[in-house]
């Protein structure tokens, strides 16, 4: 990472028309807003003025850099402006401001935001370097003097204590995962087991990401070698579609160490628990944690091979270890550059909050000729859940929350849920799906050949349908939606998922598994 | 219990002025919501005439007997209605009707509703019952054809598989807690230390219900003695203030049976903990399953010594017990009588989403002199909760969920909490709490010496202070609320409450206290 990967075009201002520190502050910051850098332009302009008020950052001979870190950016980014009348910052040698680096960090980079910082004071100190910005003509003029003195230092160090990553998997969220991180400082290295996909990635030497998170994200290894993929790293971010996992498990189980951590992003059900049973299956002797988010981090989607764009990054994603115990000692590390992760109690409790369980298969399902017929075209959390298919959507909700209960585990409604994740309030389900404004737009999918199906019901429903058999728990409504798939497909969703045998619960009494989730073994 | 403690007064009707069926129902289910005695109006009538719909209730003779079983009521209720011209039932015999029994039990207490019909077939049955509630000139005099008949009767006796309970507290809770379950069908012991609380129900045979549940609740033994108190009881409901809990593990502790199972009710942070390590230190050596509830079922109000008024039944309360993993054994049962429980995880969960934490002692102790100066004459939760009383709210809320997170537990904030019980809905906690209409009309305190404190301080703020200090969990603004107690009461609450030590968790790692909170033991 280098200065100029992380300066915004849009937000290097030729010429400030201003004259006070307040107004300089703010048009860069309104700058950033308008490139659709910022989450929240109050948080940071305020976060901002706060650092200012404790200590001026005009620091002599005619430059500023006024910075902090905070919760309004979900990457390093940098304005640049320059005035020829100059501004006055109230700078220690009360000299008048001719440039400006303001430089917003997200609030749990501290450490990269010295570094950045300390990278600025170096060029700063720089024969030449000042009056380069100052004889450039244009925006890429200004970038290119960055680039040509920052040439010779190298990429800015990442922190000693980041996490070094693994990413695996090269779809959308695997690319998003692996962007931000790397923009986050992160040493990652990118795997996904079919090279053709890493291609594109090779030959362009990393990832170019827009949205909320946007640059040009440097990857140390990008490889379908499992073993030179996880080499060295701490972090393990599988970032695939959940049917995948078991057969990651096989491939990456037996490079794991001690310690490392893998997160299923997302489990769906019981993505964790196969994992860690697939482990034990092949022999794996080493220990490491086996962890699982509630959904995936990012909304995002592949705009070209070598080019994602992230739409939205969630603000809270439940996780959870085997053995549970460990995740407070697991999160601190990963909170460092993902601080939207939190304590998600264990992996049952990941596993039957899984929301999208209750609403795309049999969403997708009930509307089957619509989508066929009109290719998706209506809306799909909308018009799709109309009253009588909400009735049904639930009744699934309902099985799902009786099968955590037969665990001694309370689960979200997704009523409750609607409300936790999205704020949108309603007395039934039907209700609570229209108040939320987050659906509206979003259209059905075009096709039945669709993750909703393929990955929901083997990883979703039919863990959930196996467990609630095991535990007497009533799941018709379930079982309905699962045989309808398999009719709709022509494949047996059954022997493909996950059973209670493909997750190593089979036959274990309610305290036997709850010991499996808390502690990783039975004894 | 016999079929005159069930009929409601106001519900009996000496005329019903209507031809058809449905009119007649209507018309009983009326004066039952007019009476206060239906949660739902729209549910009891929708699912009598569901039933009714299945196969007529008439029964020939001119005798109609419309019932069913609805989570509409709490307790089991009759109305009774004549008629002289006679109503068309569509009876089996196509009499017209002349007298209707309409009778509504809750869901889950089908068995005793069984039993209620049986009594009324056997008095109709019984020569000389029709002709005297033909002939009775009045409601009394309707009752007291009814008492006479069913004199030699003896009570209805209550399903096998009801549970036998021990009720532990003769204050507001304590008394709501026997007389709603006395109602239910159950046989209910009440105990309390001091003798003298017991005396005016002993003279009155038992207690005087109104609100929510109404009637006369008759109890099997009222008692002072720990031993006569707990004998053949499956359940002990202890619902006394969270700082007897300590004393009452002592006192009741030698008595506990295997398998008996001792729910608090509630047990503010660390109850359940509390009690398990007191049964340790006394060396207990049965098997008893302690649990907590996460709040109080109900909310209610001693009018007289013998006499109680439910204002209000909460429809879901979260329970957990030590071992966690015996959850769904022991719900079951609850369940019967009391299907307002639901699985609450494990008892560090219900511990730390004890929002009365957050609120009440905050709260009052920042309004101290407005209770002092105007004996809470202002609204507590509104007025008393200012913007920026709201802001000290929300960072006890912030340190609470800190310390949950530490343990890798999830819990609410206040803010959610608010929209999942009541649907207040806000983008803060100040705005969400300003939205909750149930707080309308509730004043503050009228005095600082209130179990918002003298309670709510050691068994909810130390426990999670005392945590806290143990992980390394900064909790300033929590102590510095227990700071001002101990100043207002000049008492030392830390003394008195629930440290670690108190609840067996000093020197703990997470790991540990997770076992020992699923397991109810270290090894």
């Amino acid at each position: 990472m280098q200065l100029h990967d992380l300066i915004i075009e849009d937000a290097i201002l030729m010429e400030l028309g201003v004259k006070s520190k307040l107004e300089a502050i703010t048009e860069l910051t309104e700058s950033l807003s308008r490139s659709g850098r910022l989450i929240k332009k109050e948080e940071a302009l305020s976060s901002l003025l706060a650092r200012e008020q404790a200590q001026t950052t005009g620091l002599g001979d005619g430059i500023a850099i006024p910075h902090t870190c905070t919760s309004a950016v979900h990457q390093p980014i940098i304005a640049f402006g320059r005035s020829s009348e100059g501004i006055d910052f109230a700078s220690i040698d009360r000299k008048l401001v001719n440039f400006v680096f303001l430089i917003l960090s997200p609030k749990s980079s501290t450490e990269l935001h010295l570094k950045i910082l300390a990278r600025i004071g170096h060029l700063l100190k720089t024969e030449g370097f000042i009056n380069g910005l100052l004889n450039a003509q244009s925006k890429i003029g200004v970038l290119e003097v960055l680039k040509e003195y920052e040439s010779s230092l190298g990429e800015i160090e990442p922190p000693d204590d980041l996490p070094s990553v693994c990413v695996a998997g090269a779809g959308n969220g695997g690319l998003a995962m692996a962007s931000h991180l790397s923009l986050l400082g992160c040493k990652v290295n990118l795997f996904n087991r079919s090279p053709e996909r890493l291609l594109a990635i090779q030959t362009n030497g990393g990832i170019n990401v827009t949205g909320e998170i946007n640059g040009f994200a440097k990857l140390n290894v990008v490889t379908s070698d499992p073993q030179e993929a996880l080499e060295k790293t701490d972090l393990v971010m599988i970032v695939t579609p959940a049917t995948a996992h078991y057969t990651l498990a096989n491939l990456l189980g037996p490079y794991l160490t001690d310690g490392q951590v893998v997160v299923l992003n997302p489990g769906r059900t019981g993505g964790a628990l196969e994992f860690t049973e697939t482990l034990r299956r092949i022999g794996v002797k080493t220990y490491p944690f086996i962890a699982e988010a509630e959904t995936l981090l990012y909304a995002c989607r592949i705009t070209n091979p070598a080019q994602v764009k992230i739409f939205s990054i969630k603000n809270s994603v439940p996780l959870a270890t085997i053995p549970a115990y460990h995740i407070p000692d697991v999160l601190p590390s990963i909170k460092k550059v993902l601080p939207q992760f939190t304590p998600g109690d264990n992996v049952l409790k990941t596993s039957l909050n899984n929301i999208g369980s209750v609403f795309h298969p049999a969403l997708t399902i009930l509307n089957t000729a619509w989508i066929e017929e009109r290719h998706g075209d209506f809306e799909y959390y909308h018009e799709g859940a109309s009253p009588s298919v909400a009735k049904i959507l639930q009744e699934i909700d309902a099985e799902r929350v009786s099968v955590a209960e037969a665990l001694g585990i309370k689960v979200s409604t997704a009523r409750e849920w609607l409300y936790l994740a999205y704020g949108a309030a309603g007395n039934d389900l039907y209700s609570a799906m229209q108040a939320n404004t987050g659906y509206s737009g979003i259209k059905a999918p075009n096709t039945l050949d669709h993750r909703y199906i393929t990955e929901e019901i083997p990883t979703s429903l039919v863990p959930m349908a196996s467990l609630g058999d095991q535990l007497g728990v009533p799941v018709p409504t379930i079982k309905a939606i699962i045989h309808l798939a398999n009719i709709l497909h022509r494949r047996n969703y059954w022997a493909e998922g996950r059973t209670v045998e493909r997750l190593g619960l089979a036959g274990l009494s309610v305290q036997q598994i709850r010991r499996l989730v808390e502690e990783g073994k039975l004894t």
